[in-house]
């Protein structure tokens, strides 16, 4: 929608209206280089997921760096990276109904490679429905159950009966079988539905599994051949709080202004729900609702949509109305849902301010 | 940002692509009449509250019915009001900062009346900048605590100390004093607070409170002038627990589609955090987030981005993928800030798509 406080005149992150949202480049180029890193040395297939950015030349990046392609969650966020360039798709999300056929058609038009992770047949028969009428193949990864109970087969004779149904299907070939995220069993859950297949003659080559908090430890699930991570871009308090980065690898920034200190022990910044969101995390991991760089012992108490309240109480810092402070937040992919806007920066210096066009892409 | 999944050619609720956000005219219509004619029993002005709708068309329709003027949030958000014609706008936001001068000169300019509410003396200073940059007078209500402890002074000689500082500065004008929502001492701070203010020949004939969960009793509090409430607009989950409203007067509902059932008591949903928002309510208000309304005894038992997981065990009504469900959300606001688009309707029949102008506004 309209240019909220656009920001593009800054030149320096001290003249950025605030709320602003900030990507620190240095940190984002480190992140992907050290995960190509380690999916090179694991000969894994590195696909990262662009619901946390959501920016096309991000993805790029990803890709330049050895990403063999992305995966999106829906049909709008993958149309918006297919037309940015970016022709290697999953959609690791089950796509279903009449009204779903043709938006995935003009997907599969508009890549080059496109899959559908799925884990039922109204799924499959959208998805064979949109393949027939754009008239390519799209390809089918059966999505199965390791441990998150959200979707995916629980069995491995499940994932046998899904894989038939593609095979006699028209427009659909089986890529391989997928989970989110890596949970214990999910090695032997895809030995057992490759045996299978195998006696049905079906071929399972991909084994994609993903998950930002526990993916240094993705080589250790046998047989996995590609990796889905999406937070590891920019990571947050919740991959940090996992031990999957440090603070200081985190590349998203909140910039809030103290707008009321109405007693001591209390402050309120002009970042509230609409901006870090009501995402909370695991009490171990942290108190409240982001991380206050300039006052790390400050707790995010609460959060209406427009205010963060600031408890103080356990905090030497002392924070007056005007000062501006930088928050990590719980979770970074849904903060990047909400501004229209990015500001990319080197230190000080703002780099760039890029739309973010996938934003808001829930269809 | 891009239309993504553009509804518009949609002429039934069945041809809608989904997840979608419907707004109930008939229900909305009726909510925006019942407060009316509650405020002019009770001799209050009403100036509604624009965040939970953020639809220029929407708070025509409440000045329309009578309301005094609109209050907003944000500067942004009052921008895109200001520039669809409403011209008196309450900002009930504490605006800090010298980079926050020029876009509020900019609102000055763009209404005919506005005012900012505020606690303290930079804000205070920021507000009579831009009404020096603009050449106009910005009236300032001064924001006082009454039981919710987020902004707002302490005491009424805080409240006095700031309107001398109004009254000593250029531009600005006190309109009076202002809470939300209305605890249960905010009558006898007014009283204390004018009692202070006239001693020194200041006047502050506006007592301004709201907030909707409440807004039925509002007149019980002596000295109230000025009603500001958004929610009664929609309703949700949450005023329905406060008994403000009854789940029929719920005018915003979410459709969804059931895209995975993967065993018998659990099916997901398209509607995950970045449709219903992660906010919960109050237990003894309900479970989850959302109410179902095709099968009430249905828990929203966990979202991720875009997987709204149900826990069925309670319910007898059986959920097939493909099968679209309604749902109340906890809280109507967030959710209008996420969709670019919502969807206007009269029973089966869609009304518009409008474009929500406002969304985003967080600055």
């Amino acid at each position: 929608m309209g240019p909220h406080g656009a920001q593009s005149a800054a030149a320096r992150l001290d003249d950025l209206d605030t709320p602003a949202v900030l990507i620190d480049l240095d940190r984002v180029e480190a992140n992907v280089a050290k995960a190509q890193a380690y999916a090179d040395r694991h000969r894994l297939a590195l696909r990262p997921h662009v619901k946390t950015h959501k920016l096309p030349t991000l993805a790029h990046r990803q890709v330049r760096e050895g990403a063999v392609g992305i995966t999106a969650q829906k049909i709008g966020e993958a149309l918006v990276m297919a037309h940015a360039g970016l022709d290697d798709i999953l959609l690791s999300y089950p796509i279903v109904g009449p009204r779903k056929v043709e938006p995935l058609a003009r997907l599969a038009r508009a890549t080059r490679r496109l899959a559908v992770m799925l884990d039922n047949e109204t799924a499959l028969a959208t998805v064979a429905a949109a393949a027939v009428a754009a008239g390519k193949v799209i390809d089918v990864v059966i999505e199965f159950e390791s441990g998150n109970r959200r979707t995916g087969v629980l069995e491995p004779a499940d994932a046998r009966a899904l894989a038939r149904r593609v095979v006699a299907s028209e427009g659909v070939a089986i890529r391989g079988l997928g989970t989110h995220p890596l949970g214990a069993g999910a090695g032997d859950f895809v030995r057992e539905a490759r045996a299978l297949l195998a006696a049905d003659g079906i071929e399972a080559p991909v084994f994609s599994g993903g998950g930002t908090p526990t993916m240094w430890r993705a080589h250790e699930h046998a047989g996995l051949t590609e990796l889905r991570v999406g937070t590891y871009v920019y990571h947050d308090r919740a991959t940090v709080g996992a031990g999957a980065a440090t603070l200081d690898d985190c590349a998203l920034h909140v910039l809030a202004t103290v707008v009321s200190v109405p007693e001591r022990g209390r402050a309120v910044i002009d970042a509230g729900s609409k901006t870090l969101t009501s995402d909370r995390i695991a009490e171990a991991y942290g108190a409240g609702y982001g991380h206050v760089l300039e006052a790390p012992g400050a707790v995010i108490a609460s959060l209406s949509e427009e205010h963060g309240v600031l408890d103080l109480s356990g905090c030497s810092t002392r924070l007056r109305v005007g000062d501006r402070v930088r928050i990590v937040p719980n979770h970074a992919c849904p903060v990047t849902n909400l501004d229209d806007q990015v500001v990319a920066h080197r230190g000080d210096r703002v780099a760039w301010v890029a739309p973010v066009w996938a934003r808001g892409a829930t269809r």
